[in-house]
């Protein structure tokens, strides 16, 4: 559907502006620029080993901002080595650092960086939550933000645009957590795949730009590609109290536009939600689950960053003691909002209460620390709580509003905030005196001459591996298979044990499939010595986190074929990054007569890819044959057979 | 040198006032009484295994409070599973339970519970900082403190007392940790094994109770029995401070009382001086090593845990950025500190220069969290610098006072305060509304009915294993050799992969010697079945930390005789806690005539060592002998006959 000579929606708008390559219709591969860039610490090393890779001597976007956020645990040498290996290719290759202690990711660059109207690719899958401020923002794997910051277009599926009409206010006890929560309990995990979530109507205007944070944040949930929201006088607000009015502009989507999807929330009927361990998409009302003892909650992330989440915790146990069994955990989002919870008291209300303060960062979202104890239940404000992302094997966590946990830590079990019959209290947001960019170290833009700084690397940092291209015809035995909505967390845990070894592949690639296939390594090592081989996968293979790891270290080892029922978007582009050929089943049924086990064959699959949507692997030397489908451009097989985007894009850059 | 009908100085006070069994006479074995006992997490959880196993049903103490400041990072179940045990264990056993956030034991021991003239035993070397206030606060292995909970007398030999005057006032920049360094250049790390310190003279005056603390703190790291500091009109203005001074006594040293070393110090003359790695006994003045580049400043730890060593850091660094590749990490020793910090505003000037905030405890200073870059300066106020111990093998860790640390942090470069040619900045203590003790859950006390309370224990939470007695007569191999001074931090290593196994004797064995001697293990699988052995050590054997698991832990493994040139105190009763016998070289050179490989046999140790200071040695087959010399007394011979403290305690009591 080309729509662009009509009335357009504000996704539409921002994909024409940034469109270099294709045409914006839906399922088509486009080629969009990106002004800029965001990297954390648990993706950026890789992406700096890229970049010393390809050989590039400066990145070629407006802005590319580096951030500490991710590895913050020190225990060993081992996440310091990766900080001052990332500030050295900060200054060698021109990008913003922001230094540990500065916070989270998406919750800093929106204060800083976030302009309505720009764009930005990162490499985490909650770069949407850019889209809050009207950027055209998206996450991907890390080797789509080496393309970016290449000066080269990066490549996707056009989504289809799905408008979401927000009417009426939310009630009292009700917040922003709690808009998406609907969402995730109407349309589930993959309710957004392939879709541009835009929000529009009158119910929009009530929204602060940090609640659309914790909405468009959220949407990588559902699967979404980005979350679009207009830009505002709230949006204006926001960058006032940033000192950065001048960065807003007016957008909106154009009056009697249309969207592919429709879903309409009126806030006023909303009530505090929760999803339930261990998906996101398990979400019930809190009051069908009030009671359920806990012990912990926890505070921060990306999901609800804002001044406003904490100080409506810190008023809420404002001069009442927690429980003794119960652990409330507070991670501080940014420098700037623990300043100003420290200046007007509020940190002090929480510590007071009993609160355990924690450093500011992603902290136990990504399992860095605050693991619940066994068997017990963990409310928290994050995003995500797929099984042991806590840190803890079959954890109990549970996703919900600032309220709700607050109020259930006061009363050390599930607890919706309405039941406490207290005042609810408003939350104002507070003025800072400048914009304290202190904590970044800048670029040394404007020339070459730091081209010759050189990287700083510890004995844990590797340089990224040569990955050889697939042969045209290869016979390959299945070493797993796995089932529906399998997540990157499985396919490569975070936490402490693996994020440390983010830099270095040869010792990532050991803890692949660890948590839920530990044959795997097994099977791979009994492998003849090209280690090459297919594994099965459900629907939504891949959801979750953008780490690119999960397709990297697999490969690494030899994976260079999945098939499954459907990829998530990130994932799959990953896989063609890295060298892996992701195809699906013609019929879905087909992945049950498969089994570990079992070899199969594809022949001269370059030529039958590009000639058509189809191919046709063979099960066990013929018994069985069955009919393959591929997404693949003609671009994309390039890549695979150039071997990964490493050595495609050096090739095209020299 | 009984001078109980003399003028007694301090120390022989308190000893005198807490003897129940023996002659105060040094060297000879005295049982002392406590009044109070501290435990902390790392240690603790063994203690209550401990209790549970003798069948104890409430702590006989007056006061015995349980602190979780050690094990807080929580990056699986096994750390909160330990809070929860804990938890249950004190109500079980009518301890006090200080939740995490409280702080670190022996600062809110100090605020909440020390009182001039009392006494304290405590599972933490540290323990003897309490001595600050005029309390005997000695250092332990978990049993002993077993035995003091248990309403027995806890035994050690009679230590020397070693007076220390101090004259003059500190001058600008030079603070109470330089005063314990200056005695570590003077008397290095075994300076004071078997001494109690006692300070006194005019110079004591001039000294805060925390500044004591700093100083008493440390006594440990020259290897005394504890310190002792008068209590005196600073003393009672801490405790009015903490809304206490209804505990408050005077103490003194009775006028031309005697001690049996002396050593003087004016305190106009000290310097800043540092602790250069990796021990606490390589001091040098700052100005020697002025100008060598760093990487990190650690502020917080056991060692300098008072306000004033938070806001003299604020004060130095106030509208200050500190350079880009500094890392200035701010680690709160109690929450009634980091309470008062952020109302007053020096949290707010910190975060505003860029330090890093971490959560209340001890953290870094155990390997938790903090660990320096490869080949990396780092700065730290805390007590210790073994090798190893901040995480990251082959460290370069620098002990010294908030002031060098802050100053250095802010030029990126060791630097004596004094080069800035700033005012000094003076602090003034803060004052408290009230004592806050809302984060300490209150012992169930009056009665047994608690004693039915179960005790909640987690999949990692293990039985204290039950040891066998040692044969009359053994014939061992020697497994390793092992030189000077190895640390307790090298028998068996902190830091977040050993910690949390603290409960769970099989599991935490398989860390013994790692870092210094990991063929240890494979030498044990090759043994017989009982698995029996011995080791040999130089000097000092054992110092440092009080963990009582860098006994128990080889003991599980098989090691049951230790042979070294001589022994850090807590250790050596460690071992005879555990059944293992700790014997020391007549001639120290013998030690050099053994190799690991080479077979020694004691013949009737029993009747050898009751009968006389020295039993003989036969090696390999009695190709050599030596004489080898004890220091057991009949309780102790009669504990490694029961085979160990647990299966006699449990006789004793029932």
């Amino acid at each position: 559907m080309n729509r662009s000579s009509s009335k357009r929606n504000l996704a539409r708008q921002l994909i024409d502006a940034h469109l270099r390559e294709g045409e914006a219709e839906a399922g088509k591969e486009i080629g969009l620029c990106f002004h800029q860039t965001l990297t954390q610490d648990a993706t950026g090393t890789l992406i700096m080993l890229m970049l010393e890779a390809i050989e590039l001597n400066n990145v070629k976007t407006d802005l590319s901002a580096q951030y500490v956020d991710h590895n913050l645990l020190q225990v060993d040498n081992k996440n310091p080595d990766d900080h001052r290996f990332l500030l050295s290719a900060c200054q060698r290759f021109g990008l913003w650092y922001s230094r540990p202690g500065n916070g989270i990711s998406h919750a800093v660059h929106m204060q800083h960086f976030g302009v309505p109207g720009s764009s930005l690719i990162g490499a985490d899958s909650h770069t949407c939550a850019a889209g809050s401020l009207g950027m055209l923002a998206i996450g991907a794997g890390g080797a789509d933000i080496v393309q970016a910051m290449a000066g080269q277009p990066v490549y996707l599926r056009m989504p289809e645009i799905w408008g979401i009409e927000l009417t009426g206010e939310l009630p009292d006890w009700v917040s922003a957590k709690d808009v998406i929560l609907e969402l995730l309990r109407r349309h589930d995990v993959d309710g957004g795949v392939q879709r541009i979530l835009e929000y529009f109507g009158p119910g929009v205007a009530s929204l602060s730009a940090m609640d659309r944070h914790v909405i468009a944040n959220m949407g990588a949930e559902l699967g979404a590609t980005t979350t679009v929201f207009p830009s505002d006088q709230q949006t204006r607000a926001f960058l006032r109290r940033q000192h950065r009015e001048k960065d807003w502009r007016e957008l909106k989507a154009e009056k009697r536009c249309e969207y592919e999807h429709h879903d309409q929330i009126d806030l006023s009927t909303l009530e505090p939600l929760i999803a339930k361990p261990s998906s996101p998409g398990n979400v019930v009302p809190v009051n069908d689950v009030a009671g359920e003892p806990i012990f912990q909650s926890y505070i921060g992330s990306s999901a609800n960053p804002g001044y406003r989440d904490f100080a409506i915790v810190a008023e809420l146990v404002r001069n009442q003691i927690l429980p003794a069994d119960i652990s409330l955990d507070i991670n501080p989002s940014s420098r700037q909002i623990l300043r100003a919870l420290s200046k007007d008291g509020c940190l002090e209300a929480m510590l007071a209460a009993g609160a355990r303060l924690h450093q500011i960062g992603c902290n136990g979202c990504i399992g860095m620390g605050q693991a619940p104890a066994t068997d017990q239940n963990s409310l928290r404000t994050t995003p995500r709580n797929f099984p042991g992302r806590s840190g803890t094997r079959e954890d109990k966590v549970w996703l919900c509003s600032p309220e709700t946990a607050a109020a259930s830590a006061l009363t050390g079990k599930i607890t919706d905030g309405r039941s406490l019959k207290r005042k609810y209290p408003r939350i104002e947001e507070p003025e800072f005196e400048h914009l304290d960019q202190s904590l970044f170290v800048k670029p040394q833009n404007g020339d070459d001459k730091h081209a010759g700084n050189n990287l700083i690397k510890g004995p844990n940092i590797a340089r990224m591996p040569e990955l050889k291209p697939l042969p045209e015809t290869i016979t390959l035995p299945v070493l797993l298979k796995l089932g529906d909505h399998v997540s990157t967390d499985e396919i490569l845990p975070a936490g402490t044990d693996v994020l440390p070894y983010r830099s270095n592949i040869p010792e990532i690639g050991k803890f692949s499939f660890n948590d839920i296939a530990p044959e795997y390594h097994e099977r791979v090592a009994k492998l003849d010595d090209d280690k090459l081989h297919l594994i099965i996968g459900g629907k939504n293979f891949g959801q979750g986190s953008s780490r690119e790891h999960a397709a990297l270290a697999p490969r690494h080892l030899g994976l260079v074929v999945v098939l499954a029922k459907s990829f998530a978007r990130i994932y799959w582009q990953n896989l063609i990054n890295f060298g892996v050929l992701p195809l699906t089943f013609a019929a879905p049924d087909d992945a049950d007569k498969i089994e570990a086990g079992d070899t199969l064959s594809l022949r001269a699959w370059p030529k039958a890819l590009s000639s058509g949507e189809s191919i046709t692997v063979e099960l066990n030397d013929g018994q069985q044959k069955f009919e393959l489908r591929h997404q693949l451009s003609e671009r994309h097989l390039q890549l695979l057979k150039a071997g990964g985007i490493v050595p495609w894009l050096r090739k095209k850059l020299s």
